[in-house]
């Protein structure tokens, strides 16, 4: 099956705004064995869209429209659709009713054009906006389908996430149960990943196993689709046995859940409290921690001691650690993360200290970092990463390093190369 | 003048990769009064991409091809065009003294096929790649004119700034200068920007305004085209004042520099030196001065202090603050900036107390923030904010709130509703 998608909007247009839904539409058809033929942008014009939809029922059986279905009056999706089957548009009488409601309570002015939002062609099936007002559908003629999907990402993803993707399998996948799984990795590239699994990922047959880049972290998708859910299921594990055995060293966890979140429910469920003292990376491991959900529970505070005086004065490593070791060494982190772990009542001390470049110190190489570990009934440890030239990449590659080696220790992994306090 | 963007390669139809390209160009090219008439994104396969040539030049004067440059087999690009235009390829010895250079100086192996990545068409004027190998291309026929841009995002942006802008001026906008101004604003929302400008923010006139969001500070992009420089000049400031006009206490600062640059320099200029205590933030303003070219010159370090414990027994918060006025007071972000501005050998302290949210806090809702600001010399200050329920989206406008305040401090600015220590 083939699939063109539209995205209406002039602020693409002008370049006030990326195509994310574009990207996240790609991936979420291509897995479930939907070939993207094409993907195109054009304004908001009946004459326009009208131009385009022929185009695209030459080479795809399903088209997928995203934006142009708000109150405005430009926003002429639904009716030029409406013209270009000779379907007439249907009112929705649950969104009407909603969109009302929501005005009521609200300080917002109903717009004139409201009813818009609420329309759907005769014999379509509707598709509920969770978070938003506009409704979206799908509708099959004889020869395409087609999908009418809002332009805000956030109204997007929930609505294709919980109310498309199972209209899509019913009617145009034959009912056939969809079994996915990711897998997460970190610490290899993205070309070493592709490469190391280059035979396996392949779109066109089933299961679909496809990379995707997660900030520095990727994910391993698979998707098996089959008549029954068992039977999808089993395609899973056996492919997935091949990609654990060829990335194990790499493998952070499965799910949607990224790493400092998989660290987060470690602690949780230890039930300890973890904190940092931090040179290079300035706040930006303790700022990660303080941003999960309830926080409060896994973290009381750390401190970021950018300058030797802070060191010393107000964390206490000591002057002759950084005379003779200097920041940049095991000794500095090791000081650093056992003070931080007494001050701030946690069960785990994290450090972290090094060149983050452009500029090198104390004779060490931008890119150098060290990451320190201190707990209350194991020896003090710490490892040596060597980086790029890059300054913002050194830090957040420091603070993925940093959570990672929480984890291994946390799930009792061997952390390769570390160096132990004497 | 129109223009059609058709970005080639397979991780665009995947999802694996989102159209960033797109979204650069369109804006600079409606910058420069091109109007963009569709953008689409294509596998790299040689049918398909004359086919939708043919179909662009339909609509289009200027067609813009971004990807398919490089050494692989599929890069297909140059090749498809030449037999299209009935150009022959021929090889740029620049480029290919560059490509033979580059691999004897590093440990990859050539590819077979890197002559490709050098190859420009008969009559074109090739534009050298500043940070890769593949040479861009500009070609006009009798009727068209023809834009061959590399794929990779950091290759593309530097070729277009730095090579592409000036041929494009000369040859496609009769050798007119071009003038351009940034204002940054921060404080307001998009949708009330464009309402506020909504007169002004004309794509086919000139000159051209238009507004982008770059994180939570919008920028108002001006850009003039004329013979003289000085009459594009010229043209600037006439509208520039009227924008200035009615967006006067939003404004932060002009040109490419985000706030927290904005405020790096002024601190540098000033001599001074920052800290911070964060509470509900954890550690997000700290790491965002750290992150800032040279922040040794400007900063020390910062401390965390999630948990009353910490404000008490680390940053030295009294109990009785805390009894009498609960961390979300004015009292406690007093308390919290002096002690932090001591202790880390700074000039000017910021603290940061509220609730994030998703949670009330003292009976306050989410999204209640004081931010607080102790100097030297002046009485210590702070500053109530309501932000919204999102907890992330809480926290970077509480950082950059304080930002914000730090600036209108060093400028000598007011800032309004802030309640003064007695």
């Amino acid at each position: 099956m083939k699939a063109e998608i539209i995205s209406v909007g002039s602020s693409l247009l002008t370049g006030r705004a990326v195509n994310e839904n574009a990207a996240f539409l790609t991936r979420e058809l291509t897995a479930l064995g939907i070939t993207i033929a094409e993907a195109v942008m054009i304004a908001e014009e009946p004459e326009k869209l009208t131009e385009t939809l022929k185009r695209a029922e030459k080479h795809a059986d399903l088209i997928v429209i995203t934006g142009g279905l708000g109150p405005d009056a430009d926003d002429s999706v639904k009716t030029t659709l409406s013209k270009y089957l000779k379907k007439p548009l249907v009112l929705d009488e649950d969104t009407q009713n909603r969109i009302i409601t929501f005005h009521k309570n609200s300080d917002l002015v109903m717009p004139e054009n409201n009813q818009l939002q609420a329309l759907t062609l005769l014999d379509s099936i509707p598709l509920e906006n969770v978070t938003g007002l506009a409704l979206g559908m799908f509708y099959q003629s004889d020869t395409h389908a087609y999908l009418l999907l809002p332009g805000p990402t956030d109204e997007l993803i929930p609505m294709f996430n919980e109310n498309t993707k199972p209209v899509i399998t019913k009617h145009l996948l034959k009912n056939k149960k969809i079994a996915k799984k990711i897998i997460r990795l970190f610490g290899l590239t993205l070309a070493q990943a592709n490469h190391d699994l280059a035979d396996l990922l392949t779109t066109e047959t089933n299961p679909v196993v496809q990379l995707y880049p997660d900030g520095l972290e990727i994910e391993v998708q698979i998707t098996a689709m089959h008549k029954s859910e068992e039977k999808a299921q089993e395609a899973i594990v056996k492919i997935e046995k091949e990609i654990v055995k060829r990335t194990q060293p790499f493998i952070i966890g499965e799910g949607d859940q990224n790493l400092p979140n998989i660290v987060r429910e470690l602690l949780i469920s230890k039930d300890l409290k973890i904190t940092g003292a931090e040179s290079l990376t300035g706040g930006a491991f303790l700022s990660e921690v303080s941003s999960l959900f309830e926080a409060g529970s896994i973290f009381e505070g750390g401190i970021v001691t950018y300058s030797e005086t802070i060191k010393n004065e107000l964390l206490g490593v000591t002057k002759e650690t950084i005379r003779k070791h200097g920041v940049v060494s095991a000794e500095c982190a090791f000081e650093m993360a056992e003070k931080a772990r007494a001050k701030f009542n946690a069960d785990i001390g994290v450090s972290l200290t090094g060149a983050a470049g452009p500029s090198s110190l104390e004779g060490e190489i931008p890119g150098t970092v060290w990451v320190g570990i201190a707990t209350k009934e194991n020896e003090t440890f710490a490892k040596k990463f060597h980086f790029g030239y890059k300054r913002n990449l050194n830090r957040e590659y420091s603070v993925w390093s940093a959570f990672n080696m929480v984890r291994q220790l946390l799930v009792g992994e061997a952390i390769p190369d570390t160096v132990k306090k004497k």
